[in-house]
């Protein structure tokens, strides 16, 4: 009885709100992203979290990615089941539950961990040894985002220094995240940005290794300083993920080799109130606006006017008047990760015709 | 492998984030909104949005609800498959999949759709003759909002006599929502916005009847217009849900009857960079903040600073700063329906001990 699509139906034929892929333009980001990284002579370990799909990291690691950077233990047992091995875990292993689950993803893949404080690593060190496996791990620098990480300089020595003498632990490098842009920051800030963050790493790597310490992995940017990160010196491998599908804020920003977005949001309208306007069967529980609002593709005179948790009210404006009810428009994604998470699959199209259903499993419920 | 929680569990053992709901609180907020709703004469048919659950569902019924009140249909399947009959859509039926889908349902449950266009209704009576069943229709009246509905007055009437004439369906009533109380308006703009809207449909019912039109539902009303709604005249039925829940919005406006919250997101500082810094494990992949702020329960001198996907960043007072790495908070929800679409689960908590795991089925999935 529920919804069932089949490769080969058309658009017209999908139940909205969907979530659509346009899969050339997909497969020739991927190309184009892992060859820029390859180019730089960089490793490329996307992010899963921007598209949480099995289907997805089969491909990425198919192009030439080196392995994933997760969010969380859950979710990277998860891409431990396809045989993704090489799995980073960003965040810090506190809790007896999560370090129970951390330990045991080393018997069947090879999981990275951070820690920005000795306390955590203790602990995993302790649950490693009782289950007799070890675990890679990575000190956590703080290099301006100001969130986790420990301070640049004998703190992050001295952490590192510890791990090193733990039990079950091997330290293995360094992570530093240096954040997304915000909205009204210019690329010049991404740049001064991903330049300081990329110094304290370079920095950070000289003292390890000046103190016989292994600093054979450097990792970190996003998507927003993809280009600056590829020019890093001290880097060893991109974070970069979201950068597959360019969301708005990505194209607008770093992302300056293909602008063209991969992923809208496919939705009807049920309700012409008005001369003016329109309503849409969409609305903040399919579609996270964050802080940009969509737009309507091919209706430039079309605006969302306000959002309603399962409608959209647009303005429309002497073009887009000739909606109607049932007709079906596609929405920009203003905030590709948090929308990702809604849905229940990514629908693939090759023009208008359905080719892959790629199903998401949703990080947020992994805890 | 995954996290397993067990009814009897303390709470410190439970893997966060994760949603706990007060059973205590709930219980009493059940039978305190059962009964308001009784005693005036009304009836109440909740929506669901704000649990997306089976188990809440049954127990909503159970205290008195004659159905629900549910966003799409893929929601009222899901109910339907446990015997709940009487279900309002209040999603208009546009779409050749989603009107096979509600005239399927009319063959396990007793559905109400709504229309405010002609050829919604008249798309879903060919369907239902197709497949052989009648459906029940409320004529949606815009009653304010200026989001979806029909004109009150003239508009109004020609649809509701036009969907009367219509085969396979059976035109039941009107329905008119008067819209969550928005920031910065008072409890005397609630009061008088759902005074126009009762102001509406006592008058367009008034006309149904002088035009031999059955009107026996009159349904309307979300938590923020509660105590209004159940003074108002003109209606049969109450469709207030998350009251049950309170979330800080709720609390602060028109449930003025109980204003302690049920529902905390659990959370762990994974993170202390700083004297007056700490991380939770929390962030806008668990908790959907909307327009207002989580607060740190117990913690009065502890404030979110700022809010990442995976991470909160709290500013700690001179009492918060003694929290540790591994210590669990409670926060506050601010955005009740939206924060439970990010759940699987609700733990169920009777004092600090884990009673009942209630699966969300999370109907953003749902199309």
């Amino acid at each position: 009885m529920n919804t069932v699509v089949l490769p080969g139906d058309p658009k017209s034929e999908v139940q909205t709100p969907a979530l659509c892929l346009n899969l050339d333009s997909f497969e020739a980001n991927l190309q184009r992203t892992a060859s820029a990284v390859r180019a730089a002579g960089k490793q490329w370990r996307p992010n899963s979290k921007s598209h949480q799909s099995l289907d997805i990291a089969k491909r990425l690691i198919h192009a030439g990615a080196i392995g994933l950077t997760c969010g969380c233990v859950a979710e990277a047992q998860i891409f431990a089941t396809q045989s993704i091995r090489d799995l980073l875990i960003t965040q810090l292993p506190v809790g007896n539950r999560r370090i129970r689950q951390l330990a045991e993803l080393c018997k069947i893949a090879d999981p990275i961990a951070t820690c920005d404080h000795y306390v955590q690593a203790e602990a995993l060190s302790q649950e490693c040894q009782r289950q007799g496996v070890r675990c890679r791990a990575l000190v956590e620098i703080n290099v301006g985002l100001e969130r986790t990480g420990a301070r640049p300089g004998r703190d992050t020595i001295e952490l590192a220094r510890g791990i090193d003498r733990l039990p079950g632990l091997i330290l293995s490098g360094i992570m530093g995240i240096e954040g997304n842009r915000v909205p009204g920051e210019s690329i010049e800030d991404i740049d001064r940005k991903m330049g300081a963050a990329s110094g304290i790493l370079a920095h950070s790597r000289d003292i390890f290794l000046q103190n016989g310490l292994c600093c054979g992995i450097v990792s970190g940017v996003g998507t927003d300083s993809f280009p600056q990160g590829l020019r890093s010196e001290s880097l060893t491998e991109i974070q970069a993920g979201s950068i597959l599908f360019r969301d708005e804020p990505t194209s607008k920003s770093a992302s300056r080799h293909d602008a063209s977005p991969t992923l809208t949001l496919l939705s009807t309208v049920i309700s012409r109130p008005g001369f003016e306007r329109a309503v849409l069967d969409a609305g903040t529980d399919w579609l996270a606006a964050g802080t940009a609002t969509p737009t309507i593709k091919d209706w430039p005179d079309a605006r969302v006017l306000r959002q309603y948790a399962e409608h959209l009210v647009l303005e429309l404006g002497p073009c887009s008047r000739e909606l109607r009810i049932g007709d079906q428009v596609e929405l920009t994604i203003p905030h590709l990760a948090a929308t990702v998470a809604l849905h229940r699959q990514f629908l693939g199209f090759r023009q208008h015709q359905l080719e892959a259903v790629w199903p998401i499993f949703t990080r947020s419920f992994s805890g």
